[in-house]
């Protein structure tokens, strides 16, 4: 009885704003996989320090502190798998997965390899450098899921609360990886040229992907981050940078410092940790915010539903209300009537003005990653070609960027525009011709 | 039997590609919905044109014809609107949806406000310039479902060939307010300095939009095309604007060419339609084969779990299968376990590698429609600054565009950038400080 106009109208009304709400149900899901997927990366982190303890010394207790920390990884690594299986793969979902479900595959694939490369650890069959690559690469595939859950996120605020926690994370992971360069360098008792070239790296890498956390996010985290940044134990990790820095084959420094460096650091990236747990619990609270915000808009959408559900319902109004719809020029017979109609055009405007917002903000918060993905492709680009380390390529790129007072993601893109247009990449291209 | 290791990976490998035949299948429901609105656009254009002839003479027999034309719209309307209701609005797609939606909400509003539109039309109660702005607005709602699909689409080839169709249904609409506007004009017998000016505009619009297309075509609709522009109807079309832009006041011309210039203007649309049938044809057949082709790799990694599954049934070869899933830095005991090893990493590979150029493309077909919206904001921006009618603001913009020896949508994202940096927006900003 209702008129045709405002049921097939309010349909897709209701049918967008579902749509958003079966999304954002979706995110939270993928959301709370990341948080396990942060606390795998820690066990790991913590595996791999302890490993390269183990391979550097060999002593016997070592293993046993080893061992726990193996059984920790195992129980996270349960905890993601859990969360996989109960993934409904096969459900009629339409969002674009691929992305998200190939990084899943990825890192899957290099957990498998987790169990053949402990037990090279234990028996001492493996290399330490090769050690560390295998789990930084792990690390990176687990590290890869959250950049693509950030990514692909449909939410400006919670694309922000994952921004800020991968960058988090990825800061960590280069402490972790400064960890591991430094115990290298500290039981030789000197850093050659390379090292130090390696260890500036990290810490430049940590400094950006801090920053950009600093950026993304807020309140508690943020005071955490400061305290932390503030207090004895980052001024200390300083001190022992500065030593290892001015380390050479001619100015050796005590063994020893190898395992005050290794406790110090351990120290640092279980306090980021803490920090780290703040922005989970940051990221999934967002979640509950942003559902509860759109099921009251859902609600409210389907009052005014239920209104003209009402006026259908009494053979007068019915009435009056078709005509309404069919003299939409003359005056309205009914106030109530011109109400509703005048509450779905606006409701109609302020949903397009919202899509707007969202969409300007969902691109700031992913330029971000963009830059990311810029600067990494341009090293891969320029490994490639010219035969170099990934911290050869850095280095290159760097230099070039300085030298042309460009940023690092500017100069990457041009490199990769350059690259696509068949013209030869060169690590200085022309300061012309961005696209 | 079968390892743990492959299965889970495989898993969520095939599920990536699952996501994306789902959506595919998808985008495919959208794209047939896509072609119904395109014939509803082309018959609403003509009841425009008709209506307009209509209300400038007020001939009897320019009734009849009129009522065909709504007939035809009518029943363009209906398969559109079956399309959406065959639409399963409650079903779980995760895919954002939003703004579709949200569009498709929007034209139905403004279709429902047609049966009244045509009262008024029919009892000339309503002055041909507003007439024909509702129809715009109505078409433009549509043009938005069109725009918003393009957009939205996961698939590279295609979006481009929706970036296609878009800026050809986009051209050929403004082909229709160029017919519109002569109408109006010719039956004056002259264009006065504001009429010349909007039909300059409708005309460089046009051009702005089939260079786009030119782009993004390809084959049979491209030849039709340019066959097209190069036969005599086009010609004589050039010459009409010639006439039109020497009119003034003092230099008027027989009011009879308003009928000429309607008929042609009207072959002109018609021949374009033959076009963009083509265009929705090649649009559909793009969705055939995608789905095709994914549909083929699908099989083949299923292929794949299959042979492990197989494996899986031979307890010897399972045995020997775990050890490898252990021991994996022993040599191979069997080549073909060997084999599946490598070809799920291989895959996994070959999948990275084809994400990361579907999103190139992706990247670069969706510019087109970027390019867009920054222009349409930026006028949008200008006309509530400084209280500009839409032409006005367009004319501003290109001014400054061309002053400064900026592309439009250069000079847009200036704008917009300068505006949301809450500095007063100037239609001329610094040539720096692009963000």
């Amino acid at each position: 009885m209702t008129p045709r106009k405002l049921p097939a109208t309010l349909r897709f009304m209701l049918a967008a704003r579902r749509s958003e709400l079966l999304g954002l149900e979706d995110l939270t899901r993928t959301c709370e996989l990341v948080t396990k997927v942060s606390r795998l990366v820690h066990a790991l982190q913590k595996e791999r320090g302890y490993s390269n303890i183990y391979l550097s010394g060999s002593d016997p207790r070592r293993l046993q502190q080893l061992d726990t920390f193996s059984q920790d990884v195992d129980s996270a690594e349960r905890e993601v798998r859990e969360a996989l299986e109960a993934m409904d793969l096969d459900s009629l979902h339409g969002g674009d997965k691929t992305r998200l479900y190939s990084r899943i595959a990825f890192a899957l694939y290099s957990l498998d390899e987790l169990p053949g490369l402990r037990r090279r650890i234990r028996e001492q069959r493996i290399a330490l450098a090769d050690a560390t690559a295998a789990l930084v690469r792990l690390i990176g595939g687990l590290l890869a899921v959250v950049f693509e859950a950030a990514d692909t996120a449909a939410d400006p605020d919670i694309t922000r609360a994952l921004v800020a926690l991968f960058n988090f994370m990825q800061g960590k992971e280069l402490a972790g990886q400064e960890r591991a360069a430094g115990v290298v360098g500290f039981a030789q008792g000197y850093f050659d040229a390379e090292r130090v070239e390696r260890l500036q790296q990290l810490i430049e890498g940590q400094e950006r992907c801090f920053a950009t956390f600093v950026r993304f996010a807020s309140g508690e985290a943020l005071t955490r981050w400061h305290a932390l940044c503030d207090d004895s134990l980052s001024k200390q990790v300083a001190q022992f940078r500065d030593i290892a820095l001015r380390t050479s084959a001619e100015a050796k420094v005590d063994q020893q410092l190898c395992e005050l460096w290794f406790e110090l650091q351990t120290r640092r990236i279980d306090a980021m940790k803490a920090v780290e747990t703040q922005l989970e619990w940051d990221l999934l609270e967002r979640c509950r915010q942003s559902m509860e915000q759109i099921r009251k808009e859902l609600d409210s959408h389907r009052l005014l539903l239920d209104r003209l559900a009402e006026l259908g319902t009494t053979s007068e109004q019915a009435k009056l209300f078709s005509v309404q719809a069919r003299e939409l020029d003359s005056p309205p017979a009914d106030g109530m009537t011109d109400a509703v109609e005048r509450s779905t055009l606006e409701l109609l405007q302020l949903q397009t003005q919202r899509l707007q917002r969202v969409n300007d903000e969902l691109k700031e918060a992913r330029q971000a990653l963009n830059e990311r993905k810029l600067i990494e492709r341009a090293k891969k680009l320029l490994m490639e070609q010219y035969d170099l380390s990934e911290s050869q390529a850095h280095t290159r790129l760097r230099q070039a960027a300085m030298d042309q007072g460009l940023r690092l993601d500017d100069l990457a893109e041009r490199l990769l525009a350059s690259a696509a247009g068949n013209a030869p990449a060169r690590p200085a291209p022309r300061p012309h011709g961005r696209r």
